[in-house]
């Protein structure tokens, strides 16, 4: 219940939502035993937040029917957390019944895709965030809320979203009860000065809430958008290994940033990600293996880890 | 001469380096038919700048040996303007007698790659940009020379490259009569902190001074990199249709930043471009069909150009 043990204040946390929002439209899924060795290299190489599944009917979202034995795995790994997506009622009591350290609730900015998406309206999901705090409550469970704002920089439906609305929702969410607040370029809309503004925004109106930056890579600005986020001072960033993910509206295109490019930028802009980038790279052949039909993206892993420029935060001259 | 002409003041311009950089490394490369076609498409789009290729021995660069043609289509091109790459003095002398409006010499911000890439040193680099204005004046040619400063952010060779030492270098080729200067992150190294950095290092080192920066995007930062120029001020930026070109130092590697995604970033920043980017994306059509052989890149062109949202600068809410 304690959002700080999730999220140490001023650290830098990338999150790996590949598990999640990366498997939410691919054709195929590792097994069990490879998400568990996707999971394995990750926190080896220094990720420590995994979004593992969502609580969905496996026989409609077989891609998440191992989503419990997962959160056990990741709950065997020293200081390794994991988040599971919670969409209705029954999503998070279900999720209530296991170690996960982490619900995370949707709640669209925007009526319209709200409906579309989760079949209730904006304010219906706010009173489910309500609702799964107070099944939290209730049943005892250390798990944190998190209500993650989609389509906080424009929506797919009805088009551009007012800051002020955005605000509004997230302060709705908080006040419903939840700790952590996430907001989401869901179909990559986003440019650098929108991120800074929201971000300023949603720091000022959330004083003491730890905030989610959840950046998709649709048009090129996913890493660039990151860099703004940092700058105001939003270090709590999602992304998938090898860029995995796409967008449901955007049939072929990038989707999530990938989280390879993101240790590297935050290295590089002097913030310490504690990440092994090498090792994270090559924690890429798993996806290769098990989803061999899947393009996986990200620049770094093409180019490799610069050898003879001190790139990382500890060492850099700049 | 004067640089204004080419680059008006606090006006954005975007440069199509693809028919240079781009095809330095490539296997393939469009007939003279068709890099004209390119050049016409991308300036109905409203591309305006065209780096066309590189004055050298046609018999060990066949795929600039169309250049004089090139420069020629430009100039018929209202508004359209050329540049060509001149690696030594016999290339000067061939530029400057066709109508090029601008010719590029590359001085590298260290020795050592000084050295390897045209086998003389930094300071008789800066020299040969001192024949190059002495001959243009000569010649009473308009060509603008300008000084593009490679490995301005690291070095393949050297590592870590001294911000001060850029500007020194900077500063003694505008001493040398360069009109314009660019700052090439040639291996993609650069992180928009350092970006920032130096171009307000050369922004007050070089008062008047038209500043180009050219991005790489080997390792994923290439637009956010060139979102912190455009904080800073310097507006003439670099890129190639479909992220064309690659890294000699990484075979494999993503190559210069997507002028695509540059144009939407831009728009995005409040910069009007001027640009029609649907039919920007139309034209890398010409690069499928005679570089079939050659992986494009640029998030924008898989995903489309947003239709429901205003994120073009004119009509921008943010």
């Amino acid at each position: 219940m304690n959002p700080g043990i999730l999220y140490p204040e001023g650290k830098i946390c990338l999150r790996e939502l590949g598990l999640r929002d990366g498997l939410q439209l691919t054709a195929s899924w590792p097994s069990t035993e490879d998400k568990i060795e996707w999971i394995e290299r990750e926190c080896n190489a220094g990720i420590r937040h995994f979004e593992v599944g969502s609580f969905l009917p496996r026989d409609r979202y077989p891609q998440f029917a191992d989503i419990r034995e997962l959160i056990d795995a990741v709950a065997r790994l020293p200081g390794a957390k994991s988040s599971a997506l919670t969409m209705n009622e029954r999503a998070v009591r279900d999720a209530l019944a296991t170690r996960v350290d982490e619900i995370v609730l949707v709640v669209s900015s925007t009526d319209e895709h709200s409906l579309a998406n989760i079949r209730r309206g904006r304010e219906a999901s706010i009173d489910l965030v309500r609702h799964a705090c107070s099944e939290r409550n209730a049943a005892n469970s250390a798990a944190t809320v998190n209500a993650a704002i989609s389509m906080a920089f424009g929506c797919s439906i009805s088009g551009a979203v007012d800051p002020e609305d955005v605000i509004r929702v997230a302060v709705a969410c908080a006040e419903a009860g939840a700790e952590v607040i996430g907001l989401a370029d869901t179909v990559g809309f986003a440019g650098p000065r929108q991120v800074r503004q929201l971000c300023r925004m949603a720091t000022r109106a959330l004083p003491g809430i730890p905030l989610i930056i959840h950046l998709h890579d649709t048009r090129g600005t996913g890493i660039a958008n990151a860099a703004a986020a940092l700058d105001e001072g939003v270090g709590i960033l999602d992304g998938t290994l090898g860029g995995l993910g796409g967008c449901p509206f955007a049939p072929g295109a990038t989707g999530n940033v990938s989280i390879e490019d993101l240790v590297f930028l935050c290295e590089r802009q002097g913030f310490d990600t504690g990440v092994d980038l090498e090792a994270l790279i090559e924690a890429r052949r798993i996806l290769a293996r098990s989803m061999p039909g899947e393009s996986l993206h990200g620049s770094l892993a093409r180019a490799g880890v610069p050898s003879n420029i001190p790139w990382r935060a500890a060492e850099a001259t700049w």
